[in-house]
């Protein structure tokens, strides 16, 4: 009884005597210190301890989402926690700005002592896209060569590429919602005849707009075509699949079916978390593109348009990277795909009482 | 003697009853209120008047260098101008998380109801890229139709469209600059030694590197042929003049070499303010980018893959002018051309003392 | 059919025309324009535009809690809404930055013109304050005097003051929280006898602790003695309401009971979102208080010691006010009385089930 | 010749094997693996990065400040590493939002098994406290007790306490200026004529003001009675120094005039830069001020009214730091004495000329 633990000690608890000499500067090595070399290091280390914060929270989720039957109680857990993920980005991004002061000047105090490391070659953000569900052909290509890494590191991501991703998981996990089909509500059909009023309308509102050129009036009709063309691919699944061998859709029809009604019926108790759930998914990509981005523009005004000779990338290869790496494009698309509620096919009160509690709380 | 001013009232002084009254949704109007309505019409009205206070410091800035002679004293109140600007943007940025509150369905609520405005049609937005300096062509191809904006702000923009742009007149600004060349000291060919050096040194560093695969070395050779290119149309006007016509310059020589010189030897009390002023301008420019990255972004989470039907742009288009519209790439690209200040020739004695202070301070 | 609503052009939909000529500078009426006055205007323009959406936001919380029996659904919505309230919130404190690069000397170029408005006296921040729960006497007594604000403006606070308060209303709503007492767990004895063995544990870390001295040892007991007395006036309500009429307590002992069981259960989910909702209620104060306190630093930077001659308060008053005025406090004293989950009475099946969905989702 | 530097790996320079072995939560160690225990780990190491950095950057200032003739270009150099200071401290608040994601409920999994250690204990941050200029006395009372810290870190905070810290080292640069009596202008005369005009200004509007109650009027008045008093001291030697004495003023009576004189010409080139260092001084105080505010707000949430049972400070100890702790309160203050620049008496064109560049640059 009473306490059997032995007293922590701050600086112990923290390895405060590790952490805080891992910092040796190579011009400081070389005999030529350069001030700026130990903000470099450390805005480098400070990446690196969120990282492995990141991977810690997604593995959690990734277990959550592992098994066959995810518990209810843990959607609530997993937006907490990929909440705290985006918390974290933000900071990613926000870490930018202190790295930023130091101009480019600086940096050639001491850039060419870490060739061919000077770039951001982490094989733990590898990880993270990777356990994401960036493809992984992608990944690996990117592999460091061997001895760059740890090989703890290395073989941690080669395993994440063999492993189901959150992406697939989420794939799953949406095909198995067992609201898809409820024999008491013709739900898709109510949907297609309320798209298909809405495709009209605004068909109108482009041949009607009067502020448009003939040439402007000819892209939107295209575009509209093209739209048109994404309905009917959601509702159609010989070529919703002919679309993702093309590899312009990655989440299946099921699942993207799914993933749909949860957004348009977000406010019934039982859809509310998952779609929170979805939304954070959405919102990890876009800060991880921004940061992305953001990064990219810091080498351009870090090193300009030179290349990293020791074959870290610069920016052109960066820039491409941005948009091509995101990773839950389909569900950024879903928007294409939602439709007014006013229009929506209204429950009936069975379904709803059946996506409720059980216990009549209030 | 004595306070002549009369009382002035909060309210009053902040014309409250106008600004808080000037909140209409559409969708109240219509009757069919959608509760987000609010936000959204927030939203676009805190950025317009954030658009008008940058607005207002640039053209105190502009009308700074619009001197022949820049008086001395206000290089730094332009810094502090600009500095100003740049917290604004990362506001501008950071309210997109606000924005992102308002989910796509909810957004759908009333979006009809805005048509063809339901896009971000800023006319003060593309008056601040022209009074930056983006091309004028392309702000002119989107002038809103007669009847999208009030008059006098479209007569802004035609007429910003028409006067020096701030790249222009710092261009002129640094073509100005006194200390490009003294007689007492060579830096342009001490430059151009150190040049040699450093390429020669990267070309080694590629053709050593054993981490390259031979595809990859000749990937880097290629685009070290290139920087060393970059190099030569630094230092020969004539190459210069002929990317400038190209289009892949639009600084002219003159102007490039002086803001080289400017960032290469800042710590000369005479050059730090000039320096910073340089470093604000591409500040300015990354929160410019950053912030349509952002924008792009969230208009795609927001519609999808639709376009805007009444004329706004979809998430593509947007996505293509993040970086076209870099107005200061030239400053961007200097680093390309920084050498490490160990590299760098020494000025001699007279020369430094004469970028110093009249005043022995201390 | 069709879309037969009137086109709509973005700058009347924002009322730019109006928005955008409400920034009348007196330096510049007065005939020696300051350049900073136009960023004070704005700033404050600004503020006051988030503080109507704020103020929207509320409301709409207020209404769905004034019903007898809470919409489950609504608790999402409030959520959802509260979430973007401190979005706002963190925008309102990092716009002091952008307040804070117009210098002290800058502001004194125009602040004798402002008198005796030169401070911050919004009424829409009191109407926040008033109608987040801040007790109406001190929202009361800070009434601008006649004149000072639009009557609009003073009735809408002198109503908000006299209707129930989202602290009130949410204090009746945890009142109503059916698993108070479910006759098959004794939960509170359970809970009694954990707290007795942690007090237990505590007291004797303290007496057994090496790295305290003698004084401060004491210094903690006495603390620790006040923790014991606080749970007492937990588990017994005569005490918890002494200590209400005391004013040392605000919830009712019977919502301080369910907070304090939704916070140790929230990850089943029927309690997940109500837990959200509390947990926002505390950010929400804590971001209030945030603002306050910088604004109160920003104020002494900005006039030192001085008072606001027309009656606005210096930074003294304003430090003053910081603590003062958090009104979720007895939310933030929730975490007193937490005890670890290991020591969580362990709720019996059926009672699990009824926390749960009705529709077994996996 | 060439490159003669060995190549560099990221993860070896970044010392990756050692900072991402690091993370050794109690709770895995004694059997009961809490998530949550990483993320306080983690954010407490990379605290401790941060404030390793501050220490190397106020290092390079305060070895600036010691010389006995500051080098002119030096000013610039503190200004940029102030100013990275201030962009780091910014991550450091927002990084408590990533904290505030663990709940309290989810520190208590593992709380107990940390004590003593629990709070934040961090000898680093009271180094930086010490060489910013805080009181040795404080900083020392609160030494942890021998064994509680690394020996090298106790040392650097003893010889911190020991040397000249930034407060001391500006209040000797203050003093330097060699501005403040010039033959040919009678500064101070004009100064005092101004204030006394302002001071009569400002009385009258108090006794007119309508909108004051007569109570409110009374209290306005004694405070205009002391702003009037602390002219006084200010121009007056003997009275500022029993100020000093009584503890109510640090900053000695000459250094304070310096700063008041660079404050009211900043816009003069040759004080632009002085001005923006003493601008920073204040920044680091507020965003210190401001994290101490956050830090201690955020304690409240985790741990309501307890103390930390293992001597680490409870949240009402932490708020009574806050304001105790500000450092530059006599900048702050420096806005009491500011006078509008159109009371200002103008520089005869010598002095002028004489705080330009020797360079005529445009």
């Amino acid at each position: 009884v009473g306490k059997p633990y032995p007293p922590v000690e701050y600086g112990e608890y923290l390895k405060l005597d590790r952490l805080l000499t891992s910092q040796l500067p190579k011009s400081v090595e070389h005999g030529r210190p350069a001030h700026d070399e130990t903000l470099f290091i450390i805005v480098h280390q400070v990446y690196e301890l969120w990282f492995k914060q990141i991977v810690h929270e997604l593995d959690s989720v990734l277990e959550m989402f592992r098994q066959d039957s995810v518990d209810e109680r843990n959607i609530g857990v997993a937006v907490t926690r990929l909440g705290r993920v985006t918390e974290i980005q933000k900071l990613l991004i926000d870490q930018l700005r202190v790295l930023e002061t130091m101009t480019p000047l600086d940096f050639l105090d001491f850039r060419d002592l870490l060739l061919p490391a000077s770039g951001f070659q982490s094989v733990q953000f590898r990880l993270i896209e990777t356990k994401l569900g960036l493809k992984q052909r992608v990944a690996l290509e990117k592999l460091p060569s061997p001895g760059r890494a740890p090989a703890e590191q290395e073989d941690a991501l080669r395993r994440a590429a063999s492993e189901p991703s959150l992406f697939e998981l989420v794939d799953k996990w949406l095909e198995r919602t067992p609201f898809l089909e409820l024999p008491e509500y013709h739900f898709w059909a109510s949907y297609r005849a309320a798209v298909d009023d809405m495709l009209a309308a605004d068909r109108r509102t482009i041949e009607a707009n009067p502020t448009l050129s003939e040439a402007e009036r000819l892209v939107q009709l295209q575009e509209h075509e093209r739209t048109a063309a994404s309905f009917e691919a959601l509702l159609d699944e010989p070529t919703h699949d002919r679309l993702m061998r093309e590899g312009s859709r990655r989440l299946s029809h099921r699942a993207t079916l799914a993933a749909l009604l949860i957004h348009l019926y977000r406010d019934q108790p039982i859809l509310h978390l998952p779609f929170r759930f979805l939304t954070l998914l959405v919102d990890v990509d876009e800060l991880l593109s921004t940061w992305r981005y953001r990064h990219a523009l810091m080498v351009h005004r870090m090193i300009g348009t030179k290349i990293g000779t020791g074959g870290s990338a610069g920016h052109h290869y960066l820039m491409g990277t941005v948009e091509r790496n995101k990773i839950f494009t389909d569900l950024f698309n879903l928007s294409t795909f939602l439709i007014p509620r006013s229009a929506l096919p209204q429950l009936p009160p069975e379904v709803e009482r059946r996506l409720g509690y059980h216990f009549p709380r209030d």
